[in-house]
C-alpha cells in the first residue's frame, strides 16, 4: 500500500511530514517556491533552515517544478503558509487529476476574504477529494519521531480513513473526524489565545490566569464555531484544546512571544516588528472579532485582546474588565444551540 | 454583606482562601488539627510552612478549637485533605447549625469507600447547604493576589450564587455550576493524567505527546463522569480541562513529579517513597480503573497508567500500546449518551 505523494512547501512542517511518510516507505517528492532552498535540501539531504539535523532517506526526492512533484501522485499534501494556500493551489491545479487526494496542513483564515482554506479549495474544485490534517504537533518533535497525534478531517469519512492509513506509524497516531469546519477553525483561532497567554505571561501573571484564559478561550472559540456550523465536541478534541495547549505553553509560538512583549509593556506595533515574521494571531484576532460581531456571538477574551492590540486600552485594563464583568454561571453563555 | 467564616484546615489552600476572604472584609477564623502549627500562625501572622511571606490582616483570627472557629459562623469552609474530610466533618458536626453553608475545597475520592466527598456530607447531613469550590488554582498565586478563576458548584444554584458573591474579588473570579458530580470528579481524576504527563516527560517525550495525553485523558475522564451522572460540558470547563492544564504543566504537582521519576525508570514503589507524601494520583488511578471496569467504560490511558504503576508493564510498552491500538474516529467512543 505504498503511495506516491507530492509535498507542496518545504517549511518545517511539510519537511517533517515528508520525512515521516518516506520513512514509512511511501515515495515522496517535495517542492518549494524557493529554488535556492530546494538546492540546499538536495545538497544537504536535510532541511538545515527549518528542521536541522534530521536526514532525508532514499524515498524522499526533491522536485524542482510543481509538475515534477505532482505528476503521477496519488496524494498531494499542501504545506504552504495559510495566506499562500490560494496561490499554491493555483500553481498545482494544471497538474491535478480528479483521483488525487488533496491534504492541507496549513492553519489559518485567508486575510482578504475571511474564507477557511477548504472553502477556497471547494470554490475552485467543487468535487475535490479534500482532507484537513491538524492537531497538537510541533514539527521538530514529529521530525525526531516523538509520539504525536493528529486528526484527519474530511466530509467523506472513507477519505479521512484512507489518509489515516497512509500517515499512521507506531509513534504518529491519526484519528479521523468529519467536522472539517471545527477542525479548521480550532487550528486557526487558537492563535488568538496564544497571543493572550503571552500577554498574561508578560504581565507577570501565573499559571492560574493562563489556564483560565485557555479554558474560557476555547469556550468562546467553540461558541463562534458552533454558530458557523462546527460541532461543539471538536473543540474539546486534539485540534481544539489539544493544539491550544501545545501553542500556549511553548516558546516556539511566535504569537505567544509577541504577546509576552506586549504584556511587558511594548506597543503592539513594535512587538510585531520585533518578532520579524507574520504574527498570524494579530490578524486572526481581527477576523474573529469581525465574525463575532457579524453573527452576534459574545467573545469577551477576543474582544479584550482586540482592544489591546489595537491600542484602545492597555493590558491591565483588559484584565480588570475580564475579571469583574457580570457574574456568570459557568455554562450559561456557552452554546446557544444546546 | 460581610460574613462570619470558619476555615477548617490551615494548609496552603485553606490559608490562601482565608487571606483572600479576610482581605475582602469578612471575619475569618482559621483552625487546624495541628496545635503547634496554629501557635506558629498566631506568632508569625503568616503561614511560614505552607504559604510563606504573605502576612495575615486583622480580620483573620486563629481559633484553637473547632467550636471557637465554627461558633456563630455563617459559612464553614473545609480545607482538610480529601482522605481526612470525613473526620474533619465529624469534628465540626456538633457545632454546625442547619443555616450554616458548608464549602469544601478538597479534591479527591475517599479511598476506603470510593465515595465522592459530597456523598459523605449528604450521608451525614441530608439537608446540608453544601457547595464545592474548585478550579485551576495554585494556592501561592491566590495568596499573592494573581488573577484566578474558580467554580462554586451546588445542586442549589442560589447557594452557589451566594458563595460566588462572598468569594469574588477584582482578581478572583467565581463562576457557578450545578453539576456537583462533574466538578468533584474533574478535580479528583485529573491527578491520573498528571501522573501520566509526568511519566511522558520523564521518558523524554515532548509537548505533542503531553498535549495528546491531556486531551484524550480529559475525554476518557468525561466518559466515566457522564456514566456516573455528570454533565459532559463540565469537563471542558475550569474544573475539568482548566485544572488539568494547571496540574500537568506545573512542578508544584506531586503527582507529576512522581510520574517523572517513573518515566525515568524508577520503580513506582520507590518513586512514591521518594516523593515522601501521599501521591493522590496513585490511588485515584486505582479507583478510576475499578470504577471503569464496574460501569463498563473504556479508559485506555488510565488502564495503561494502572498497568505501569502496578509494575505489570513498563512505560515504553504502555506508550506503544496506546499509539498502535485500533484506529479510531476522534469522537466515536467518547460519549455513549450523546
Amino acid at each position: 500500500m505504498n503511495k506516491s505523494i507530492a509535498v507542496i512547501g518545504a517549511g518545517s512542517w511539510g519537511t517533517a511530514l515528508a520525512i515521516s511518510l518516506s520513512g514509512k516507505g511511501h515515495s515522496v517528492r517535495i517542492w518549494d517556491v524557493n529554488q535556492e532552498h530546494l538546492k540546499e535540501l538536495a545538497e544537504n539531504r536535510e532541511n538545515k533552515r527549518y528542521l536541522p539535523d534530521i536526514k532525508f532517506d532514499d524515498h524522499l526526492e526533491i522536485a524542482y517544478t510543481v509538475e515534477e512533484a505532482v505528476r503521477d501522485a496519488e496524494i498531494v499534501l499542501f504545506s504552504a503558509p495559510a495566506q499562500h494556500f490560494r496561490s499554491a493551489l493555483d500553481g498545482a491545479i494544471p497538474y491535478l487529476t480528479p483521483e488525487m487526494v488533496l491534504v492541507n496542513v496549513a492553519k489559518g483564515i485567508e486575510q482578504k476574504t475571511l474564507m477557511r482554506l477548504s472553502e477556497i479549495a471547494f470554490e475552485k474544485l467543487p468535487n475535490a477529494k479534500y482532507v484537513v490534517l491538524s492537531g497538537p504537533s510541533h514539527a521538530e518533535e514529529v521530525g525526531r519521531g516523538l509520539p504525536t497525534t493528529l486528526v484527519a478531517a474530511s466530509i467523506d469519512v472513507a477519505l479521512a480513513e484512507y489518509i489515516q492509513d497512509v500517515f499512521m506509524t507506531d509513534w504518529l497516531r491519526v484519528y479521523t473526524n468529519t467536522d472539517i469546519i471545527g477542525v479548521e477553525l480550532g487550528g486557526a483561532l487558537k492563535n488568538i489565545i496564544a497571543l493572550g497567554a503571552g500577554i498574561s505571561d508578560g504581565m507577570g501573571y501565573g499559571d492560574n490566569a493562563k489556564a483560565a484564559m485557555m479554558t474560557r478561550g476555547i469556550t468562546e472559540i467553540a461558541r463562534l464555531g458552533v454558530t458557523l456550523g462546527a460541532h461543539e465536541s471538536t473543540f474539546s478534541g486534539l485540534t481544539g484544546i489539544g493544539d491550544l495547549i501545545v501553542t500556549c505553553t511553548s516558546m516556539h509560538s511566535r504569537n505567544r512571544r509577541c504577546g509576552i512583549m506586549i504584556g511587558e509593556g511594548m506597543k503592539p506595533s513594535e512587538a510585531t516588528k520585533k518578532v520579524g515574521m507574520v504574527v498570524e494571531g494579530m490578524f486572526t484576532t481581527e477576523a474573529a472579532y469581525q465574525l463575532a460581531l457579524k453573527v452576534g456571538v459574545e467573545m469577551p477574551i477576543t474582544e479584550q485582546i482586540y482592544n489591546v492590540i489595537n491600542e484602545k486600552i492597555d493590558a491591565r485594563e483588559a484584565v480588570t474588565s475580564l475579571m469583574t464583568r457580570q457574574k456568570k454561571h459557568e455554562k450559561e453563555d456557552v452554546f446557544r444551540k444546546s
